[in-house]
């Protein structure tokens, strides 16, 4: 199991994942202190979930050939774990992305990102497929829908379209390019919405539960 | 949104509540305060989701006319709270039984019981439907199948068949009788066992995702 933060969408499956079924944990050692803190994931028992603290950038070879690399992103600290002034987003251990590569093949998994970094954008570049934050298709959505009191990038999340939206930054890539983590006041899930058509226009694919990417 | 406990079973899918949409969140004093000393339950904000804190055998009456009563059972405190040593099963506000009624008719559910005391069964008599902990049919069941260490009494969930069960101790009840919370060791799952066959033979049915009950 491989974690790219300790937000609630990225651990609260670990809770279904208590049967003492034995497994490899692994994510940044801030993510792990996250669920250390915690005592409820203490039901992931320690002599048969055994954590691995991953360093962003260090090579990982898992059984089979399979081969990964987390890699520092733009983010925010889990929403829980913030404090009462909200600090900006930053890159560090707390918020990471995933390269897998085996057998020629390489995708790049970033669910959750502040922003586009240029190293960012050179690892999507070599990617057959490239899975990306799709919160949010406008900044103020969640304001606008009146389902929230906070902008995307408040969030940590920069928003699909618009100026300095993921469309634009993510320009040039050129493997296949899936939208993931898609917040349920993005208009980008409505089959038929503008928006969607905007986005699949670009080249973006929507994802969906249950999707499976052969390379 | 009525808890029994804050054993993860119970409290978990709170976190897929937490779309900024208000409503009112009951439970007894000891298992609110368990969400309140967990950081990641902060997320279900307080201005919208309000806290009320039920003592035990206080009569309850929602909008539209439905009243409830939490009631003591025997049971654990949530694993992930429990100290190096178990303690042993007790009947205190740390895991109740709900009764709802409405109409003229009468439920009472529940997910999870260490034993039948003389008034839990005097409750059931009454009600129209009863939902029971059914987690394991045997008590040694999870050592047995290789998925655990500990007995059903050890995780204060009482076994349904055997000597001391609960379909032995819920013998003349007459409402209609339904097992839920049932581990994915239990036999009575599997449509055709023997278990289930003496299960229903008992008269008690096994619950379903998606089961509807109208009285």
């Amino acid at each position: 199991m491989l974690l790219t933060g300790a937000e609630i969408d990225q651990v609260a499956g670990l809770l279904s994942l208590r049967e003492r079924e034995p497994f490899l944990l692994c994510a940044t050692a801030v993510t792990l202190a996250a669920l250390a803190e915690n005592v409820m994931f203490g039901v992931l028992a320690a002599d048969l979930v055994r954590r691995k603290a991953i360093v962003p950038a260090t090579p990982l070879v898992f059984p089979g050939g399979l081969q990964a690399q987390l890699f520092t992103v733009p983010g925010k600290v889990p929403l829980y774990l913030e404090g009462a002034e909200a600090e900006s987003a930053t890159e560090t251990a707390t918020n990471v992305g995933v390269e897998l590569y085996a057998g020629g093949a390489r995708m790049v998994y970033i669910p959750g990102a502040a922003g586009v970094t240029a190293a960012m954008k050179a690892r999507m570049k070599e990617a057959d497929v490239v899975f990306f934050d799709g919160t949010l298709f406008r900044d103020d959505e969640m304001i606008t829908t009146g389902t929230g009191a906070k902008t995307g990038r408040r969030m940590g999340h920069i928003p699909i379209g618009g100026e300095g939206g993921s469309l634009a930054a993510l320009e040039g890539i050129s493997g296949r390019r899936i939208y993931v983590h898609i917040n349920n006041t993005n208009p980008v899930l409505l089959v038929g919405s503008p928006e969607r058509a905007h986005v699949e226009r670009n080249g973006w694919e929507i994802a969906e539960d249950g999707m499976e990417i052969a390379l």
